[in-house]
């Protein structure tokens, strides 16, 4: 079912600054830098690798404010890995035969991921504490 | 320098139920199963994609005891992601260039990790709260 690590989802405060770091210590480049104002957070996509099933990036995630998911996950927390993305041909019959598997679905339905992807989360309780995205790219 | 993301470290109370979890859901396949006395884990890799850089994985990580890393990592967080592995040329030379940036290397030279790779941790209060491992898959 999973194509590829899509990306790991990183929480920070400072969503420059830890680009800079990213790309100065790790000599990453960022291919995209969105504000998603439904989830709350404003992003920037880091390429890593291109592989058979598509490309892996580190995403790099900072609240628009304290009150969304991300910014109370800060507050309990602290900086650090938010979630995984992984990769799926199609992101609807990949919810339905994990639905079908007893795991809560956090979406009901697919909604707008970063540059393009439909995507949809799942509930990290029923996987183990791993906040969980599926991530189904835009056809090219 | 990173080549991929190599693997998703996932901290787990029981290796064995967290497989089958990964394997019925989402169709995800053991390649190797190992106990690391010296990381004080017993663990397994499951594959997930081939890329131009090498192969991604979710690794489960299982502690050998409460007073392990991972043993205290599991009493103070929970299940869920332990660190990010990703995979570089030259594990060494990595380490170096990374340690003259200024982040501090938990590992002062290479050590043994999973399925014969050379592998080296960087300290996490230094990468924005993840715990970030360098992975030099070994020679084919």
């Amino acid at each position: 079912m999973f194509l590829r690590i899509d990306h790991v989802g990183i929480a920070c405060h400072n969503l420059e600054e830890k680009i800079g770091f990213y790309e100065s210590t790790f000599g990453l480049v960022v291919v995209s830098r969105e504000v998603n104002e439904a989830q709350g957070v404003r992003e920037a996509m880091l390429h890593v690798a291109d592989g058979e099933g598509g490309t892996s990036y580190v995403q790099l995630l900072e609240p628009l404010s304290p009150e969304t998911a991300v910014g109370k996950f800060l507050a309990k927390r602290g900086e650090g890995v938010h979630h995984i993305g992984y990769g799926v041909e199609d992101v609807s019959k990949a919810m339905a035969e994990i639905a079908a598997k007893g795991v809560r679905l956090i979406d009901e339905r697919p909604r707008h991921g970063s540059m393009g992807a439909s995507i949809a989360f799942l509930h990290p309780k029923d996987v183990g504490g791993v906040l969980t995205e599926l991530v189904e790219a835009p056809r090219q």
